[in-house]
C-alpha cells in the first residue's frame, strides 16, 4: 500500500493530507439547516451535515491531493449515525480515487488489536463470507502496549496490502512527558522509532515500508533525528498550520529522494473559509473553494521549503 | 462515579468485572444458527448474535457482580451493526444495575480526546439539543500522548460524575518494551502512576479518585508497588484466569480497606461452557449457567486469597 501512496503522491506533486475532522463548528449554516431540517437536532442530522460538508471539500480538492485522513473521534462523538457518516466518508474518497489514512490511534493486545486492524484495515470472516466494515488503506496505531499490541496491525498489512502509522512523536505540547523520557541514553519515542523501522522490514515495497510513523510537524529537530533512525518508515505529519508546525521545518522529515513524509492539515483547509488570508474571499457557500485554494497555497508552501 | 462502584462492590461483596469480550467463536451454535436465520451472515447477524449471547450472560450473573467491562473492538469489528450492539449491551447493563466500564483505549489530544469523552462518557451538545452517544459509566484511557490527552477525558469525569481508567502497566508479555524502559530511576509506568495519582486529585470521592489505573493482574509485584503510589486510584487488573494471573498474587492490588481493585475475567467467564471444571458440566445451551457457575468460583478465589 505505502507504493500506492508513494504513486499518488508523485502523480500530484504533493506530499499532503487534507484531514478531514469536521467540527461541527466548521459546517456553514445553510449545511446544518439542510441537515436539521431533513433529521432534526439529532445525531443522524449532525452525521448527515458533517458527511455533505465532507463531500464539499473532497469533490473540491480530490484531484490535488493523494490522501485524506478523517479523524474518527470527530465522526463518534455523533455515536452510530456518526460512525456511519465515516464509512460513508471512506467509501465516497476511493470513489474518489484518493487514499484514506484512518486517524483511529486503536491499540491494544493479541485478538483484540487483531480485531481492530479486521474492523479498519482488513477483512472479518463471518461463517462462510467476508466484510471489510470500515475498509480503511491506512490507520494510525498506539504503541504503548508494546509489539504484542503492533504485530497484529502489520500480520494485517501483509495479508491485505494495506498500511500502518505508528505514533512516535506526537505534535502536543504534552507529548514529552512520557515520549521524551530518557531511558538507556535514548528518548522513548526514539526506541518507539527503531522498533517502527524494525517492524516495518516484512512489509517493504518501493523502498519504503507499510509500517509509517507519526511524527508532529511541531518538534522539527525530533524529525529530522527520527528521519535517519528509520530510513524505510513513512513519516505521517500532523501539526503543520493551525497547530503552529511551518514549512520551512519539515526539509528534515523528508528523504533525498523528496518522499519519506506526507504532511498533515485539517482546520488549515478545511476550515479555512473562516479565517484570512480567505475569509475576505469566501464565505459559507465557497466553503469548499475555499479549502482548494488552502489547499494548493499548503502544497506551494511545502514544495518550496523542500 | 467510583463511589457508585465501592458502593456496589460492597453491596455484591465481589471485586470483579466480567468482560463481555464476545468472540464468535464463543457463541453457541444454536444462537448464530437463530442469528444467521434471521439476517444471514452478515455483520448484522454476528452483531445480533453477539448481543443475543451477552444477554443471556447477564442475565444469568448481573445479582453477583458490581460490573461489566465491554471490549469495544470486539464490536468493532463487526462495523456499524457491531457497534450498535455494544450500545444494546451497555443499555442493558444499566436496566440491570450494572456499571459499565466501556474498554476502548481510546487517546488523542485536545479537541479529539474531549471528543471521544463526549461520545462515551458524556454528552454532546446538537444545537439546542444534548445526547449521549454510547453512555459507559468509566472507560480506559491510553496516555501516551501525555496530559493534554488524559485531561479532556477528567473534565468530562468532572462534569458528568463519570471515571476513566488509565493503562499503566498492561497485562501482556510485551508491555515492558516501553512501559518498563528505566528514566531518571523508574519505569515509564511508575511515571504515569505519579501520574494518574496526581490526575485524580481533582476527582475523588469515598477516598478514591475517578482517575484509576489499568494493571495487569501477570505482573503482580508491579502491582503492589503501583498500590503503593497510587494510594487513592482504583486498579482495574485484567489478566486473571485465561492469561495467568493468579488470585494469591492479586494481594498486593487491593488496600488494607479491602478496597481498591476490581478484577477482570472475560473468557474464563462467558467461555467456561467450554473448558474445565465446567465443560463436563454444561454444554452450549446451558453456557449462561457456566458462566454463573464461574463468577461464584472467581469470588471465592478472589475474597479467598484477600
Amino acid at each position: 500500500m505505502i507504493g500506492k501512496l508513494i504513486d499518488k503522491i508523485r502523480e500530484t506533486n504533493a506530499p499532503v493530507c487534507v484531514g478531514l475532522d469536521p467540527n461541527l463548528s466548521f459546517v456553514p449554516d445553510y449545511i446544518k439547516k439542510e441537515a436539521f431540517e431533513r433529521q432534526g437536532e439529532t445525531p443522524g442530522g449532525a452525521a448527515d451535515a458533517i458527511f455533505l460538508f465532507n463531500k464539499g471539500i473532497i469533490d473540491a480538492t480530490y484531484d490535488l491531493i493523494p490522501a485524506v485522513k478523517p479523524q474518527i473521534a470527530m465522526y463518534e462523538q455523533f455515536g452510530i449515525p456518526g460512525l456511519t457518516a465515516f464509512k460513508k466518508t471512506v467509501d465516497y474518497c476511493h470513489e474518489k480515487g484518493l487514499l484514506v489514512i484512518g486517524d483511529i490511534k486503536r491499540g491494544d493486545i493479541g485478538n483484540t488489536s487483531a480485531s481492530y486492524a479486521k474492523a479498519h484495515i482488513g477483512e472479518i470472516e463471518i461463517g462462510s463470507r467476508k466484510f471489510r466494515p470500515f475498509d480503511e488503506d491506512f490507520c494510525t496505531v498506539n504503541p504503548y502496549l508494546g509489539s504484542d499490541g503492533v504485530q497484529p496491525f502489520i500480520d494485517v498489512c501483509n495479508e491485505e496490502d494495506r498500511g500502518i502509522f505508528v505514533l512516535v512523536k506526537t505534535s502536543n505540547k504534552s507529548s514529552g512527558e512520557l515520549q521524551d523520557r530518557v531511558a538507556d541514553n535514548r528518548p522513548v519515542y526514539e526506541t518507539v522509532a527503531e522498533y517502527v523501522e524494525k517492524w516495518g522490514q516484512s512489509s517493504m515495497e518501493k523502498g519504503y515500508s507499510n509500517v509509517g510513523a507519526v511524527v508532529g510537524a511541531t518538534y522539527p529537530e525530533m524529525g529530522a533525528a527520527l528521519r535517519k533512525i528509520m530510513p524505510h518508515a513513512f513519516i505521517l505529519v500532523p501539526g503543520y498550520g493551525a497547530q503552529g508546525g511551518k514549512a520551512e521545518d519539515l526539509k528534515g522529515f523528508f528523504n533525498e529522494d523528496g518522499l519519506g513524509a506526507i504532511v498533515n492539515s485539517s482546520r488549515g483547509i478545511i476550515a479555512a473559509y473562516k479565517k484570512e488570508p480567505y475569509s475576505s474571499r469566501f464565505d459559507e457557500r465557497t466553503y469548499a473553494d475555499a479549502a482548494r485554494e488552502a489547499v494548493k497555497d499548503m502544497v506551494r508552501d511545502i514544495n518550496g521549503n523542500l
